[in-house]
């Protein structure tokens, strides 16, 4: 009897083992990308992010996109956002470096620094932010500077598909399923996208918007779609979490600016979308998941941004 | 002794088994309104949520009932609030979604998107907050939307109560005793219901404000009376806490609008707020007795609030 007991002890550990062993595996794209942290390194070898948003409604996206870049492992973080919202993401952190105002004047030349951009977390719909969406589209063409672009972002970008856009060879965009679909119908006429549930369907569109706009999506969605302008498609279907509230994509958007910029160090263009694509679906989707698993259904965006210090050190290995 | 001890453990697990199901069996009215979180949700799908209020003098009002909300399972949080309040609210949450400004123009549009309201907490009580009042409660009645009054929102009611007012159906006001007495002395001329002791008195009290104003009421008290228009009364009286500090009624308001939705998914409206009044009786209580358990005379509301994710796990099973 006891002998019994003990020996399914064993086998219950050694599963438990099995199982831990086998998740921590999962996170190959992650590990390949995270850069070697030696004692030879600078302040800001390991990546200047600038995050361009933040609104008079809007503060939130901003934070949640830097603070993730920070923690991944940015060593400065710059967030250029509307004179309202500043004092209040300062708030939030002292890490971050926030500049008020969106005028590109002062904007553009505080780009010349950085090493990647976050272009629309929390950016608003203000037709006085056109023209700096204009003028960091041009300058991320002209410099070719990693970039993630979403949510207001990706509708500014919406607005300008009839006058005809270009094509940005580094940059991603993130579109969720509603501004999936919004862009799906601007670019390609394709209407009722929501209502798709075949995921072959939704990657075969994926695949024809981004050829149709010249540059590479992550589609966030029940899997992450992955796709470059050469038509290919890769996916990040690992478990997360059924969790849906705001924030989570901001973190996507600052996870994935990280990655890009490091796989672009590694790597060609077209290599480096599809590696940074799989590691920030690898390492949100688990980050949602353990946080989930800690916090329920009253998890909220912060609570996986505290979780991921102890992620990143099991991805370590320590 | 091997054995005795594995007897003995047994008998241990086997008793804290029986201690934990009979403390969440008290926990069916929670458990029945909770939306089941599947991968297939959306963000928004389990509510989208404003809050009207916040002032020059309130500002932890309106957070407590915003973020108790987006706790239990909102995915999406909205507060709209006097222009002085907004910078400090967002500075509570990065969470939150905070617009600066209670002119009605501004106010109504964005109202469109969500699915319930709560209405009051610190809004204060200025003149220039009237026009606003007047045009949310017709929005309401308009569009049917479950609505949770509270605080201010009902000293602005009190206040119309003798130029005659309009029936809520889909809503709920959550006066505490000094605000259900005002209210009872305005609408059916009682006095110094404050000192009243018998608790089936204050019942047909409650059931004849209810059906004097049309609309449903949750009375906090030391029992809560929940009681519709028909005039059937149901009593929310589980173990709570002897602590009274400001704030727990704001918990209780985006609590309420919570359940006050997922009701009004599943079943009638009359149904709905018998449901959503028994459920929120039922957590506030237990979160206030637990919290108090923990922290005892010291007891805050953001204690409270640190305590909820805790809490739907046990409800949860998990």
């Amino acid at each position: 009897m006891v002998s019994h007991s003990i020996a399914m002890l064993e086998i219950l550990l050694f599963l438990l083992l099995i199982g831990k062993s086998s998740e921590t595996s999962s996170m190959e794209h992650v590990r390949k990308l995270l850069p070697v942290l030696t004692t030879s390194l600078r302040k800001g070898s390991c990546g200047k992010i600038a995050v361009i948003g933040g609104s008079v409604e809007y503060t939130g996206a901003p934070y949640f996109a830097a603070i993730s870049a920070l923690k991944l492992g940015a060593d400065l973080v710059y967030v250029m956002c509307a004179p309202e919202a500043a004092p209040v993401i300062k708030s939030f952190s002292p890490e971050l470096i926030v500049y008020p105002g969106l005028d590109p004047d002062a904007v553009l030349p505080k780009l010349e620094r950085v090493d990647a951009i976050v272009l629309g977390p929390g950016l608003g719909r203000s037709p006085h932010v056109a023209p700096l969406f204009d003028k960091v589209v041009d300058f991320v063409i002209n410099k070719n500077l990693p970039m993630v672009m979403d949510a207001d972002g990706l509708w500014f970008l919406n607005e300008s598909i009839s006058k005809g856009i270009k094509p940005l060879p580094s940059a991603i965009l993130t579109p969720n399923m509603v501004e999936f679909s919004r862009l799906c119908e601007s670019a390609l006429g394709e209407k009722d996208v929501l209502k798709i549930k075949d995921q072959s369907k939704l990657e075969d569109l994926a695949s024809r918007l981004s050829t149709r706009l010249g540059t590479s999506l992550f589609v966030k969605g029940k899997v992450d779609i992955i796709t470059n302008p050469d038509g290919k498609v890769t996916v990040g279907q690992d478990e997360g979490s059924p969790r849906r509230c705001g924030g989570q994509g901001d973190v996507s958007s600052g996870t994935l600016a990280m990655f890009l910029l490091w796989a672009t160090r590694q790597s060609s263009a077209e290599e480096a979308k599809n590696a940074a694509g799989l590691a920030c679906s690898e390492l949100v989707r688990r980050l949602a998941k353990t946080t989930y698993g800690k916090m329920g259904r009253s998890m909220i965006t912060t609570d996986m941004i505290n979780e991921l210090p102890a992620l990143l050190r099991e991805v370590d290995g320590k």
